[in-house]
């Protein structure tokens, strides 16, 4: 099977594409730029939810849902939100077909066309915030700390599985709080609940960071990312959180009567990660033998199977399997134990080698003999015969290792890609023929970034929150800098 | 709180309305017909699918992600589907907008008008059965157990909070199978899923059935489905499960090769229950009083509301609270303990009858002295004065109990309001003046249900699978028949 993909090398962007499909994590559909998330992929969008459902609620977020339509006025109400998301977007017209007068299928009936029409949520800032006005009269009723589990629409021109679909699957949380010191807290709080997840879970190394006002969100004061680095040497953007300020208060005019009797308008954050989340684990981990997943994020963590030549060896087998897998589960770890007669075990060796299974048990007629279990692990593809006595504590400390290895191979792939330049040729040179994340001194202007973004097409990817002041020169206009910025070009 | 709205004998409807408003379950938004799902609603929303999805991956089902928006020609494919749900649904005709010439606001773009309308999906046959086409070529492909959880619209007219709306929550799922027999033996295990699920969980007894070809599914051979009573007297379909034949494997062409090497057309089943299930959860155990919320889907089991003076005495009061909190907790009970000193107490306690909370503890100095706590139950409103010691297990106890008794109790409704009758005039009568189920013959026509419902508004509301055979004559024709059906006005 894995075969025939292309490796890396040969074509990044098309190993990736195949990868997808050939892995079963999803599709292209019927509908332009929309993709059918098969299981295998959507256990793993499970596993990121109830990660991160637990963690906002760990924060004192809560869960609520707003409407999927929101009215095509609503957008004008916010000057650079309008800019930024209501251009590309379905719109609803009419609610209602009818028979077609040629008795082929079904035309829209014209006499159902709607008043105002209704923009498919891009993002959901204006529905709530109309929502909020509702809800926000004194300082008692903040803040206001939600999150909602939600499909959007942004019609997209070229789309890519998981890393753009016109419709895609994300969590958006909307704060509302009274003070602006409490509304900048939540946004950094939630920075790093993203960047304990991207590292802890997904064994992701994330850059922590602000944008630079080109690359902000339509609406936002100041945007806080997490940044990491693919294996292609580009960027990409994992999760956001905006301080919002209070333009979507003033837009949609929501006070609050303070402690001190004073109305006031309310101050607000949004913050949102996707499942374009999947597209960065599939990129940073997999290699050109497959999917490499985490076992954190693993629909199955450990998969067991028997080498049998006669159905009797099959039996006794099973006996020792189901109560390895017994064990294995009685610890949380996901197992599955594949005795398929359709299939032979070389078959299925690389059927889940490919689709990434962390850990790998072989049982075979001398391993009865033996006492012993045959353990192979995805990440680094070895193979080792480990004593069945303990085998679920062994198991349960490999999947850590595994985990911890994942992010550490990462981690030095990024420090071994990202190069420190001073002069624009070296800049140009390692944009053009390296890749990575490249610091260099920028005079914090949006011109120069947009000259550098023409030349090169990389983008200021963060402003990172642990830069150290250093006095230098932009390496594009040479004016003095006092701090370096991440540049690299982006998916 | 509980003083301004009416009672159910004043206005079933507007207490209906009123409550659900109050209570902070959901409220209207700006885009007609569709809801705010509000935090303390959505709990419950994540409570029962939590509990679904558990019973549905214990049934080997798997959840994936199918397009919200389905190309308007799908739907012209399965010919009795278009009737039932091409209609009054959200067309989207256009992919941008643009700023307004006058430059007041936003105007759809002309110019990005799609070829092919499509429609944002009421239900999700067409586009997964045009998926299912490339998944399954032989019957090593099948069965395909999948669900999905999502949003659907259909564009309502008259809608009321959860129980019709135009945008909805629900889950769908969508199976594929070799054999008849196999997806008949599936839509029957679903209609067993929701029954428990109704029974165990929301405390709702429900007839188990199928439906009269009137009232099937559009597309469907045969739909089954689970009835219950409410309060009023008006029946309600709280869920439904679908053998859809091969009526979408025809329509879309998805032909497997069988075991002995022919090819042939899938069978399908599909099925599903939405947010309509709060609104027959409240419906079905909520008075006068406020919310009455089944202990299994309460988002806040138990309540500690400290009565005290003085600031000291909080803090001990505080340290046994919190004390009992850890232990209830630590039996998997969800426990809030408000000691907010902006509200009194007499406040919190219609605060949280008011909202459904099953059991509200409260501790005062004179239970600091004589060891005690006082236990208030929302479902009989009794309060009784209880030994501190062991409260984790008296509470618990208390938890299962008030399940029981709501189940009970709403078992015990539904009998007392269901009625067999023999004769047109007092079918009537029932309809008119009592309302409830009635158990009556039917001659087994369409034409008749229709007449019947003409000149009564009922509807068969199921056919019940464990009716008895009984020959009769028809309650409206007088033609013969040989079983009872249920008839009654519906939600």
């Amino acid at each position: 099977m894995a075969k025939d993909f292309p490796t890396r090398a040969e074509s990044y962007a098309q190993w990736y594409n195949d990868l997808v499909i050939k892995a079963d994590l999803a599709e292209n559909s019927a509908v332009r730029g929309s993709m059918v998330i098969k299981p295998y992929g959507y256990a793993i969008w499970e596993k990121m939810q109830a990660a991160l459902d637990k963690m906002f609620k760990d924060t004192g977020h809560v869960n609520a849902y707003f409407p999927l339509f929101i009215p095509k006025s609503f957008f004008s109400k916010e000057a650079s939100h309008v800019e930024g998301f209501a251009k590309e977007c379905a719109v609803v017209t009419h609610y209602r077909l009818k028979n077609s007068p040629d008795g082929k299928g079904v035309v829209v009936d014209e006499d159902a066309k709607l008043e105002e029409e209704l923009i498919v949520r891009p993002t959901s800032e204006t529905i709530i915030w109309d929502t909020y006005k509702r809800w926000v009269q004194s300082y008692r009723d903040l803040p206001l700390l939600i999150n909602q589990w939600a499909n959007v629409v942004r019609w997209e021109m070229r789309t890519r599985l998981f890393l753009r679909t016109s419709e895609f699957l994300w969590q958006e949380g909307h704060t509302a709080h009274a003070t602006k010191k409490e509304a900048v807290a939540e946004t950094e709080t939630i920075l790093d609940v993203y960047s304990d997840f991207a590292e802890k879970w997904m064994a992701l190394p994330v850059l922590k960071g602000t944008k630079s006002p080109n690359e902000r969100f339509a609406g936002a004061v100041e945007t806080y990312c997490i940044e990491a680095l693919m294996q292609d040497g580009k960027a990409l953007q994992a999760g956001t959180s905006h301080f919002l300020g209070q333009n979507f208060a003033k837009a949609f005019d929501v006070k609050f009567l303070s402690k001190e009797n004073k109305l006031e308008y309310v101050w607000a954050t949004s913050w949102g990660v996707s499942t374009r989340l999947i597209g960065a684990l599939i990129m940073s981990h997999s290699d050109d033998n497959g999917l490499v997943l985490p076992p954190m994020l693993a629909p199955i963590q450990v998969v067991i199977i028997p080498i049998y030549r006669k159905g009797e060896q099959l039996e006794e087998i099973s006996e020792v399997a189901l109560k390895v897998k017994k064990g294995l589960e009685a610890k949380g770890i996901s197992v599955k134990f594949d005795d398929r007669d359709t299939y032979k075990p070389g078959w299925k060796f690389s059927e889940y080698e490919f689709k990434g299974v962390p850990v790998r048990l072989a049982i075979g007629p001398r391993d009865l003999e033996n006492g012993t279990i045959e353990v192979a692990r995805r990440d680094t593809l070895e193979k080792e015969i480990l004593q069945i006595a303990d085998i679920e504590n062994k198991i349960e400390n490999l999947l850590i290792q595994i985990q911890d290895n994942l992010y550490k191979k990462a981690l030095a792939f990024r420090e071994d890609n990202t190069y420190s330049v001073d002069t624009w040729d070296e800049f140009k040179d390692v944009i053009e023929n390296k890749g990575g994340f490249v610091l260099a001194h920028w005079d914090g202007t949006s011109e120069t970034e947009e000259k550098i973004k023409e030349e090169t097409k990389a983008t200021i990817r963060t402003i990172p929150l642990n830069a150290k002041n250093e006095d230098g020169k932009c390496v594009y206009s040479g004016k003095s800098s006092n701090r370096r910025v991440v540049f690299a070009k982006a998916y």
